[in-house]
């Protein structure tokens, strides 16, 4: 390779607050638990769970505090939880102790972020200070998720240094990390090198986090040259759950098993056991019903051993 | 990037062999025809249109020798025949003034070569050397591809310097071009930027080709780490037609529209109407009468204008 390649990478995965808050069925707080766990065993050591949002509107995820009742503590993981407003945060801070991380959001964009909340930038900005800054005055390690980092559905292109201006701002109320999300998979390769490269310069002792989508297909070689600009945190869900598919059909977050597979198979170190996390997504696919798009879960991992046989 | 990239690549399609090879129908030569003209339409100027195989073992193309009788010349356009053998080279040549490319095959990997061909790759060198002899004697321009250059799902690893070695030889016997087939997608982005920076090296003067299979989902980040070791030559398949899917339900060949929208949107010139070419494997997917896999044709390319919507 041209770049110089990471020895290890930390992924979060996301499947039990994005994919589980996309699916048409509310899933059983019990199945939700036992697949968390799932992923635990397999070697995720920060999942994203549930979040705090009203319950008419997301009822997928109007257990959330059971969910983190639930939860089994474990040595080495970190739960986080995605906190949409203030009130969200009221509801989270009575759990505290069953958690270790929250996520917050905005756009960069000033229609999709509009039309997301029904605010402004700024105005979203303005809000998130207070929350943010009370959340980590808690205690709470906090990442800050910029949605349409890469390009937006409605206004095209999107200036990356206004996207950097935001992360400035969120890790001035508190953030140690801030997630860059490709919302409806626009980035392309070439952007995103260049973007992760400036992001670098400008944001020294924040932890980077690459957040794409495989919506046109290019979610893993997105995932390789941020890899080479020199980001070694990634967001992504198992089986390929949820993702805000626009349009309907369309793919949304890339796989935890497919971002798993190229990164071992490069010996960069991920961590995760890729067949107990391919357990875990045939259990979701149990649950749900149905045949999840993960290209790993279909094929199988790649399988060295002399003389095997293709499964 | 890190890495220099070029402006402009070539791509040449294989769906109107390898694609309309592995479908349990047989499709109309009218339609091939049709799709083939819409391909070119669409700016492809490589296409892989047909295959002299025995019609008994492969009914889906015999009516090779009708799609060469049929197919429009066009200006700047090669349509290439894949020549399995030397009797097929026999009936190709009666109509060597319909196409301009042969192509010819075997595997890196002993076993893998023997259940394809049941020969050794010895065998299959030596009865190579006069069939591509032979063909680049009657002025065809000749593309030697071997399968399995990056793993073989039998044998496990391949040793690159066994693969460079066919190379040469296939070079020696009259291949202006090689192509190195992933078979069963089992290449990853560190192994390919390896692969094609030691190849580049040892075959000066030869063009080499990548052609991945989207397995495990890594197939157009397989693509960027061969652009970034120098790679102008692609072969690709649309809709995300045909290409070994092993095991069955698994993806094969990446699909041509997904890597001209990264491409396109990476600013490198593929010489490619992504909508053309989304219409053709539109059309392809009413003669098939399914839904084909590619990601743009469910996605739609990106659109960049300002205020357009999600469609």
């Amino acid at each position: 390779m041209p770049a110089q390649l990471p020895d290890q990478v930390r992924i979060r995965e996301v499947g039990p607050r994005d994919g589980f808050q996309n699916e048409p069925e509310v899933i059983a707080t019990a199945d939700k638990l036992r697949l968390i766990g799932m992923l635990a065993d397999a070697g995720l050591r920060r999942i994203e769970v549930t979040s705090f949002v009203r319950a008419d509107v997301i009822p997928q995820l109007a257990d959330a505090a059971e969910v983190l009742a639930g939860l089994e503590p474990r040595e080495g993981v970190a739960y986080s939880v995605l906190i949409p407003n203030r009130k969200g945060l009221e509801n989270a801070l009575p759990l505290i102790e069953r958690f270790q991380e929250a996520n917050f959001f905005l756009s960069a964009s000033e229609t999709h972020n509009r039309k997301n909340v029904n605010r402004s930038v700024e105005e979203s900005l303005a809000e998130l200070e207070g929350t943010i800054s009370a959340a980590a005055g808690a205690g709470l390690r906090c990442e800050g998720v910029i949605s349409t980092s890469f390009g937006c559905p409605y206004e095209g292109e999107v200036e990356p240094g206004r996207v950097l201006e935001i992360a400035r701002a969120l890790t001035g109320f508190g953030c140690e990390e801030i997630g860059f999300g490709d919302t409806t998979g626009m980035a392309n390769p070439r952007q995103v090198g260049e973007f992760f490269g400036r992001a670098g310069e400008q944001l020294g002792g924040v932890e980077l986090t690459a957040h794409f989508h495989n919506t046109r297909g290019q979610g893993l070689a997105n995932a390789l040259a941020a890899l080479e600009a020199g980001v070694t945190s990634f967001e992504s869900s198992f089986g390929e759950l949820g993702g805000c598919p626009v349009p309907p059909g369309a793919t949304g977050n890339i796989a935890t098993e497919d971002l798993v597979s190229m990164l071992e198979e490069m010996h960069i170190d991920t961590g995760i056991d890729l067949g107990r996390l391919l357990e875990a997504s045939r259990s979701a696919q149990e649950v749900l019903g149905r045949p999840l798009g993960a290209h790993t879960l279909v094929a199988g991992p790649v399988d060295w051993r002399p003389a095997s046989r293709p499964r």
